[in-house]
């Protein structure tokens, strides 16, 4: 049994739930710890198993270590109506954010009148909010290729060169330097498309003395990294200049009030606020951060409604922004690593 | 008024619903006509509104010709209630396959007990099995960068380099060749790591007369390409060459078969009762093929419980597959468009 599965059975046996119908991917990855898609896990105390298609069940076979792998002949209702008989059991969790309501249907005209189905909510995703030290290694390594991949990618960046170069350049020096995969499409916007937040990388050629605005992660062993560059040239224009060292400085305030123990909300405040006394406020149009891990946005949200503390293990992103509408944006995004006492740039 | 929206409009009406909550995204790209994320779709007869958050309000207000906007303040169930109540609508169609249980149940608590909540099931992707001549010159393009891509590729591929790096390599060719991304992550699987149907690319260096399977597709404007081609050197072991032949063999039977009108699991039987014949059919393990469009798998699913005609518009893939456990595997992959007449390898 591995550490997280006794971790999720600890929580269930405190809640009474006999057993859990895992639907999320990367719910299943941090469970099974190995990348999953297109699968599905039963946890009880008995026994765990996971099901999967013919497409990934020799690999699952062979890849994964002290589950039980049974692959889905027909559906996955009725694997499971089969493997909780064999269990005799009358009562099943289920993760309601991931079931889908077709879904929840079908369990439901499966298994009958007398058996219960309890809607769960963030069981597992309260674990994966504290990485361990496995999981640091991943992100770490994963941050670490994104950043080598921002400094190479300055070099290419030239009036002339159009955005989906860069990003095809990108993704070529991600797997030549250890990525499994981008994290995401990388988002290349120039110009005037550095005022969409999540500009689609066109095929615009960049002009002299733009802003060139690259966010970009990758997918190491399932792990995921999210940084975000803006480069300027040495010609830019000096209100571009100054909405940056505003975007700056509204990140040296979010990082100089981090430590584990803060409430997340203050952070969120610390450089909003900042943004909002240079009377960019407005053009602030999204939290500050986000948690990231197994998925590029996960818990936690680095909000100003966001509840809870900064924690130990928890690792996530700080990236303010203004976005001036038909001009320009600028981003500066870094990841961040709680430690016992500090809070860390990674 | 777009004919999609139209089409939906039309089908609502017939089925007296008197609006839809769209929540999937490629639907909702299907009938806002516009690569769509992170949004939601309410389709009523007097108006469509398309909801988004800040990170996308900007680019949809700019790009979305005959929707009205709204941005998501708080959460999309209060935009919901107030947008239906200006409307004076009581009753609402949902999609029961994207809507997740929890996600009802916030809808159906804030809604209250008069509110009709009306599970609703594949229409729009009813509407999207049959293509129409916008959709059908994006696919043809996708599938011509992805062929471009794999002749380029022959050319890289050589004993030494690694999976990763064939990989990046097409990463790079796609996006200097139009494409706007990968349509899903590329599988270079060689030698025994071909005997996994999905295999995730690794850093494994190709052998001498090994086989290398490339399984990939592209993203052009939102639509999706999805080829598999095997290379073989000249050298390979004879009882590969045999293997590769049958499968070449089984898509030339579904190939000669295929026509407009066809019972779509006529299609899985002619490739499938062939590598039967051949005393392999234990090692296909998955359905011959499936449609793609906005979604890399969507319907018309082809397998051996298919129901329903190969239809004029329809656009799916064809690829018979044989995998040899700890050996190798054999797939080969091809997308056809239906004509009224014939069908159409493009």
């Amino acid at each position: 049994m591995n550490t997280r599965l006794g971790a999720l059975l600890s929580i269930l046996a405190k809640k009474r739930i006999p057993g859990l119908f895992v639907s999320s991917a990367p719910n299943i990855s941090y469970l099974s710890g190995s990348p999953s898609r297109d699968s599905f896990l039963l946890v009880t105390q008995q026994k765990c198993i996971y099901f999967t298609d013919g497409r990934y069940y020799e690999q699952a076979r062979n890849y994964l270590k002290g589950l039980q792998v049974k692959r889905i002949a027909n559906n996955i209702g009725d694997e499971l109506f089969n493997a909780l008989k064999i269990l005799g059991l009358k009562e099943l969790g289920f993760e309601e954010e991931y079931l889908s309501f077709a879904g929840y249907r079908r369990l439901e005209s499966k298994f009958g009148k007398d058996f219960v189905l309890t809607p769960t909510r963030r069981l597992v995703e309260e674990l994966r909010v504290i990485k361990d030290k496995y999981e640091i290694i991943k992100i770490k390594k994963a941050a670490q290729i994104a950043k080598k991949a921002l400094s190479f990618i300055e070099g290419v960046i030239k009036p002339g060169i159009k955005e989906i170069e860069v990003a095809a350049e990108l993704e070529r020096f991600i797997r030549y330097n250890g990525a499994g995969a981008s994290a995401f499409d990388i988002i290349v916007a120039t110009g005037k498309n550095s005022s969409y937040p999540h500009h689609q990388t066109s095929s615009r050629v960049i002009q002299k003395g733009e802003v060139v605005l690259v966010d970009m992660g990758v997918d190491y062993c399932g792990y995921k990294s999210d940084l975000t560059r803006v480069f300027l040239s040495d010609k830019i224009n000096t209100s571009v200049r100054k909405v940056y060292d505003i975007v700056r400085g509204a990140q040296q305030e979010a990082l100089k009030k981090l430590r584990p123990g803060l409430e997340i909300c203050q952070v969120d405040k610390a450089a909003r606020s900042y943004i909002q006394r240079k009377g960019l406020g407005k053009y602030f149009v999204h939290a500050l951060g986000h948690g990231l891990g197994l998925e590029v946005h996960e818990a936690p949200g680095i909000s100003s409604q966001a509840q809870g503390k900064i924690q130990q293990g928890m690792v996530f992103t700080i990236e303010p922004a203004v976005y001036i509408p038909h001009k320009f944006g600028i981003r500066l995004e870094e990841m961040i690593l709680t430690n016992s006492k500090n809070c860390e740039v990674i």
